[in-house]
């Protein structure tokens, strides 16, 4: 044990710490990135034994006592408002939910979660829920367990949504939710008594993905992402994972009959990776250096793939490259058309593949069944029933069986119990960013057509990514936009797009 | 601190410990073959700060007092010449590795090592000795310390050797060395009186990369390699590294005007694979489970490469496949032509691109320089002198700067001494299992053209590869073949090939 002689020693050896545990999280993330797109098909097996002796290791340092000690004697004399203070509170965040969750319980959650894909996977394939039925109620139990450890006498979803979204609570983000569900709903029944199909020829064909490659990769070094510092490789689910500041992956897939998957999953990830690329090098390996909540960084994938990627500025700068790339298609149309067929507003039953607007309802229907879930006014069985009544109610669909209903996410078999939320949260904070970004440079359209984008990832890197994780999503926003996180600026621009797409 | 109440504990403990060790290590790994294959050029300084991380984690690991207290409590009741026995002994020595040497040793070695790569190369950039004088006068200096440190009182070079190949000694291996010096001069000799030169022609043309691995592939699979455990990447020095059993990754470069570098380097790495995927899965993550020597491995892999890759037999077995591949080429040889082509002896400079038989002569050089330096009798500033002068009497050549002489490896400037021995006792102990499996088989020759490599397998499997790393080599050379470790299979193996391909 090192003797802790003055706060400078301790503030010294908090970093040291931490530095060991964010580079054994940086191998953990290898192991995963790996696992997604090299990972011999045989080594699965051994594999997994690895990542769990890697988290095993990462849970003992977090939980060392020498780490809480220095953690103690930073917080005695941090300045409440200081940098130190919020290392101080982020690490302790983080050691907290290591050390509240008993072992066992720790244990009887990564069961679950196995258990709960494995059986996930099957209830799916056979279109039965009645085959999940039993695990999910197990994974509800355990998380509402982990709850009560985590935040003795709190509210149960809270505890969920705070593991994601620090401070978020359900008691703020409901009336967002309401107001934009409110809004939502008359403005797609517009959309839907205007009777008018747009056209979504401009984006479906036979597109070669080396093509699609090129074309992603193409728009997102123009949006300023480093492949000096990144890389793209192909994986059955698109993710970006930020080893270190300067190695941070992106993945992608592709449809050869559809451009949107690639082109828009690159755009998206890339930004993440360029968050991750703009983080604080001098906070590298501290507290502070990573991202603090999902919501801030879902914004900023959301930010370049739907009000960059999808404006028609963009597509005006894009087009010559689009016309080397598919010159047949390009042919036959136009940016104006592209813009179009990417504003389209349809209810649909599977989230993944719904549109920018409808896309919200999708996670207001998950979010208000979470919620009911955590209070206990809906039982596991009775889950079906109430995703079917939320879906007519919210999209006026209903799914022909489980498969394409409730069973179609990941999520719950992992026990990832408010996650949801944050996707719409994303969409919410982008929008609010990228008005305010707006306001304080312009209209972006022309300068996207004449492909600067810097001005805009100058106005973010300045906002947000040189915070790193030391604001909670709610006061970022707030600084960085002048106004609370509202549903406005995400109605406004979904209005204004419909509008022009459906001729409203 | 767990208690331990019974020797069952203590070796079950010891396995636990163990694994966490062995998990730590597949990571270091993986993060080492990801720096070769896929990392961003720009992640390169952050990579070496996690690596550096890693290896003080399992350091630490090793260093545990308890691992100390089950291996003592282990050793005191496990029957001598049992399992256990082995299991105490081979983890005991990599603890002493890990114990023995101060802190502030390890630290200068590292920057020692870190500081002796750069300045070999710019030294070998600049053909210049004196530029790298200093930093490898530092290196001998630190490792004769080492040397102490792990053996006090004994011969510093056979500190060195043991580092790399347990139980070796410079009194074992100087005879057999000799021996094989003493023979080779001759051999060569007639060689170069024949006056004969060896069409090479055969190997050399304008080879389609693809098609030069997709060749190296299908006899890797033949031989008995399993790519759904394994896989192949572009490096630019090829090796092999098993992160587990079931993913063990072989890496290859290519030439496109010559054959020889990507075929028989993935015939060689793979031969280094196929013993990593056929040790004892029960021991995997236990002491005994890895290869414990380095000259076995290197056995391995050379026995695939020469006495397989290089027979008439496999030529004739992969010609179908070498005319699909490269078809015009092929249609102006044969498997005879190829087989004098890969047969040559010819004195060169470059170890690396030297032929089977004189590549020991270059080995036998260093390992002369090395017992000199180490002895005292010779200092880092008259090296390059002794190099020329060895050059001259070995070889019969003489370098026109230090860039190709002295200067040519990687291993000093890294601290590696006491390494190059276990290339030519790979070579040694190939062709001494080679012949001893041909004694149990019969001759290989119709058996590898009728594509039939499993009984060799099989043999290696039985003979090698379920030992793990129980035994060692000198040990284990005798129980596989029944004599003791002798260069007489090389001579023999070397002569023949010689004596055919000159018609001597």
């Amino acid at each position: 044990m090192t003797a802790i002689a003055t706060t400078v020693d301790a503030e010294q050896r908090l970093y040291e710490l931490w530095a060991e545990i964010r580079d054994l999280k940086s191998t953990e993330e290898l192991l995963d990135w790996d696992q997604e797109t090299y990972l011999p098909a045989g080594g699965q097996g051994d594999r997994g034994t690895t990542q769990a002796t890697l988290a095993a290791l990462r849970h003992r340092l977090m939980c060392a006592p020498e780490l809480s000690e220095v953690l103690s004697a930073c917080a005695e004399t941090a300045d409440g408002g200081g940098e130190l203070a919020a290392q101080v509170r982020v690490a302790q965040r983080y050691v907290d939910l290591e050390r509240r969750i008993p072992e066992s319980l720790a244990k009887a959650l990564a069961k679950a979660r196995s258990a709960g894909t494995v059986a996930w996977q099957r209830a799916r394939a056979e279109a039965d829920f009645s085959k999940f039925e039993r695990e999910l109620a197990e994974l509800v139990a355990l998380r509402r367990e982990e709850a009560a450890a985590l935040a003795p006498g709190g509210s149960p979803y809270d505890a969920m949504l705070d593991r994601f979204e620090p401070g978020a609570t359900e008691a703020a983000l409901v009336p967002l939710f309401d107001s934009l569900g409110a809004a939502l709903t008359p403005l797609l029944e517009r959309v839907r008594d205007r009777g008018l199909e747009v056209d979504e020829s401009p984006v479906l064909g036979d597109f070669d993905p080396e093509g699609q490659r090129r074309l992603g990769v193409h728009a997102a070094t123009a949006f300023g992402f480093d492949f000096e510092r990144g890389r793209l490789d192909a994986t059955a689910h698109p993710f970006c994972v930020a080893l270190t500041r300067s190695d941070v992956r992106l993945t992608w897939r592709w449809q050869r009959d559809d451009l949107r998957p690639a082109l828009f999953g690159i755009l998206h990830e890339a930004g993440h990776g360029l968050y991750e690329q703009g983080l604080p090098r001098e906070w590298w390996r501290q507290p502070l250096g990573d991202p603090g909540s999902l919501g801030i960084h879902e914004s900023q994938s959301r930010l370049w793939e739907n009000h960059v990627g999808r404006s028609e500025g963009f597509w005006r700068w894009l087009w010559p490259t689009f016309t080397d790339a598919f010159p047949e298609h390009a042919a036959g149309t136009d940016p104006a058309a592209m813009w179009a067929a990417l504003h389209t507003a349809r209810p649909s039953l599977i989230r993944v593949e719904a549109d920018e607007a409808t896309y919200n309802q999708h996670v207001i229907v998950r979010f208000e069944l979470e919620r009911r879930l955590f209070r206990g006014d809906l039982q596991v069985p009775e889950l079906p029933e109430a995703w079917d009544a939320l879906y007519r109610e919210v999209l006026g669909l209903s799914a022909p069986d489980a498969a394409d209903g409730v069973l179609q996410d990941i999520h719950w078999s992992q026990g990832m119990f408010g996650y949801f939320p944050t996707y719409t949260l994303g969409s919410m904070i982008s929008a609010q960013l990228f008005a305010a970004a707006e306001r304080d440079l312009g209209p972006q359209e022309d300068a996207f057509e004449a492909g600067e984008f810097s001005p805009l990832l100058a106005w973010l890197r300045d906002r947000i990514h040189r915070h790193g994780g030391r604001f909670p999503a709610a006061e970022l926003v707030q600084t960085a936009t002048g106004r609370p996180l509202s549903a406005d600026d995400l109605l406004r621009h979904l209005t204004s797009n419909l509008e022009r797409a459906y001729d409203l």
